[in-house]
């Protein structure tokens, strides 16, 4: 079978764009709506996505501008994938949970138990945060810098992965006769001793049937492109043009084989912002629908949340982007990549704003199927994507026309599958299951 | 209607029983086994269960002993109850979460997003760690003293709850044609700076369908009691007489007047350890049937945790139980009525290890239907109980037991309900949904 592509579908309550709650299809209470969420992942499985990926935030905003979009009251990802694994059982449940404040215990435990839950479907988004209101809810001032969140993401992930090496894939003989549950020999007590750890181990879960659940990342900054070539399995990724991805894809793959890697061993997902319509003129009056609803006081907020948590609400709308500094706590790469569209496109603030409401920062692509397809094949087959995260304006509706029409097109090109053909995530992704580090010392 | 009482089934992987996962009718593998878990909340809301119970441990033992224990491989409690709410409608799911090692943010978010996926039915039992190897996998050398473990619950509670009124429960007005998505005077920013805690808000759950999630705790220290008193609305408790539970009743309920509560605002549950049979002796066979199982220095091992982690492998198997200091780190209560039991029916070392291996502390039921509703009814109607803790020796059988046999007996004699009458777990319980401290604040 020639390579196929994966995709994820990204389930951002109301959908990917702010505006969307207000749109008149789009249930605005969806995101403590378990039914909604029951409705999503029946459709994406139906139209065989490898997984759902449900992001994350541990904050509500305060601002005016918090209160005009649904962004504060959704489920808490793991216990939403949790409840979702009960009624699925093929599609991949990848949840964010961030590496900055948390406990690596927690964190190995709960992905450990939703992989056992789901037989074999959990990935983790490994993240750290870039929302310096996360910092205030967890007994900080301020928000640690990122090249002490990339340390401490590092050694986190260490941590989370050794605990999931606690117990050899046979140690459970759980022997009635002899009365031995489990094989002492092997088990591995993980002593982890760092900068920003102590955990002593062993997990309280035995190995789980993907042996370890799939590492997804998204951070695209100097160190973060380095924390993925050396620990991801899946990166998602925002980029606006097929050069730029193909840089990205290209400048990742290379990275790989410092650390021993095979080139197929980690998937590069970007994001792709997806409006379906018959013809390219309903597919622009569609998202039309969804930009006419966005306050421009909104979109600017937005956008000085992706920046880097910047206030732009003293500049003028109809005013260029300023100049920001490029600050620690924010998103260099994003911050990069927004001005190079500001400039190139030469956007009011407020139209900047109006702008990423949608695909913020995502590539988009709006028209009919065949273009969405074929859009989707170019990056796939040059270089730039090994698969997608299909963000749509709302949901359901954005989800289920992709699974109505753009699905089969791909289908029919032979790019993508047209059943299961594994059980677990990683089989879906083409990615080998881990060897316990204990085997691997020992063979 | 009259009083009737409330009952919980505690699902502990293959059964309360050490030596459960040894008997040929037990599936040995049950700890990581959701359709084991499904099968047993289905059997317990078939019978008209309150609620489910899990409890929890954030450490695997490593010692000899332990390899010969069902107690290292068990899913996360709320990734499985948020899985089973997917599964069940009216049951109650009750996890234990301990404040001694978790950040109150995540676990106020992770309770409200549970209540939110089950309609309401969502418990969290709050709880100190009294297993000293919970500290080493979260960065301590050392346990934390049981005065520092209390008045970090207290505070830790402070805040949960505090979170939990993050969002008044009009909050969420989601008006498509204004865009206000809310109203930013219902938005309460706790604040919160104590001795333990800096903790800002508010929360990113709306208010959930109960209010709050319903509050259990086990404590039955002095401390553990007051903090009961001023918080708790369920209490599971472990007592081995009518006379001692009679004791801790009327104790604990003459204690919430100074807060300014009803006695009927908080419900007393002991734990029951249930074997029934037919005949008296066939439940008294059935039960031997698993003592056998029990080898002697397993008992002893659990014997030894039970009383505060204390090492007891090097005293004689055939000796008395020896004179144990009374430690901080141990729970002071739980080893004063092992004690008291050892003398007052001279049991040796291994004999009262054995013993414990069943109900653990618990008072313990062994008989027919008819005998067992008795006894259930006797606590009930002599100021010992507002319902039970039910445990059962091994899951699935000791369940269906008591569901087939022991429910249909409360039932005729009026003591259970033959319908879920709320839709909440409050409702259930009998519990007022809690008004918002700033609503009551304002009244």
């Amino acid at each position: 079978m020639s390579r196929q592509l994966k995709l994820g579908a990204f389930l951002m309550v109301t959908g990917h764009h702010v505006a969307a709650w207000r749109h008149p299809d789009v249930p605005a209470n969806a995101g403590l709506d378990f039914a909604h969420y029951k409705q999503l992942a029946r459709v994406a499985e139906a139209a065989k996505f490898d997984a759902l990926f449900v992001a994350d935030s541990i904050a509500a905003g305060t601002g005016e501008v918090a209160s005009q979009m649904a962004r504060s009251d959704h489920f808490e990802p793991l216990t939403l994938l949790s409840a979702l694994s009960a009624v699925t059982e093929h599609i991949g449940l990848i949840a964010t949970a961030t590496t900055s404040y948390n406990e690596p215990y927690h964190v190995a435990r709960k992905f450990a138990s939703l992989d056992h839950l789901s037989g074999g479907r959990a990935g983790w988004n490994l993240v750290t945060s870039d929302n310096a209101a996360e910092a205030l809810n967890f007994g900080r001032d301020e928000h640690l810098g990122h090249a002490e969140r990339y340390s401490r993401a590092r050694e986190f992930h260490q941590v989370v992965t050794g605990l999931w090496d606690s117990w050899d894939d046979d140690a459970f003989v759980r022997d009635k006769a002899s009365g031995r549950y489990y094989e002492p020999s092997k088990r591995h007590v993980l002593d982890h001793v760092g900068e920003h750890f102590q955990v002593k181990g062993p997990l309280n879960v035995a190995r789980s049937p993907q042996g370890q659940p799939v590492i997804v990342q998204a951070g695209s900054s100097e160190t973060g492109r380095e924390l993925a070539a050396q620990t991801a399995e899946v990166v998602f990724t925002a980029q606006t043009s097929l050069a730029d991805a193909q840089a990205f894809y290209s400048d990742l793959k290379a990275r790989l084989g410092q650390y021993g890697r095979e080139a197929d061993s980690l998937k590069i997902m970007p994001g792709v912002f997806v409006v379906v319509g018959q013809t390219e003129a309903l597919a622009q009056a569609k998202l039309e629908a969804f930009q006419a609803l966005v306050e421009p006081e909104v979109g600017v907020a937005l956008l000085g949340r992706m920046l880097g948590n910047f206030d732009l609400s003293g500049y003028p709308l109809d005013g260029p982007l300023p100049e920001l500094p490029l600050t620690d706590s924010g998103q260099r790469s994003r911050q990069q990549l927004l001005s190079e569209l500001a400039q190139r496109e030469q956007l009011t603030l407020a139209q900047l704003g109006r702008r990423i409401a949608g695909g913020r920062g995502h590539y988009s692509v709006i028209g009919t199927p065949v273009q969405i397809a074929d859009e989707l094949q170019r990056w796939f087959e040059e270089g730039a994507a090994d698969g997608f995260n299909i963000l749509v304006p709302h949901l359901p509706g954005g989800l289920e026309d992709f699974a109505r029409w753009v699905i089969p097109e791909l289908q029919r090109r032979g790019l993508f599958r047209n059943e299961y053909t594994g059980t677990t995530l990683r089989e879906n992704l083409g990615l080998a299951r881990p060897v316990s580090r204990y085997k691997a010392a020992r063979s």
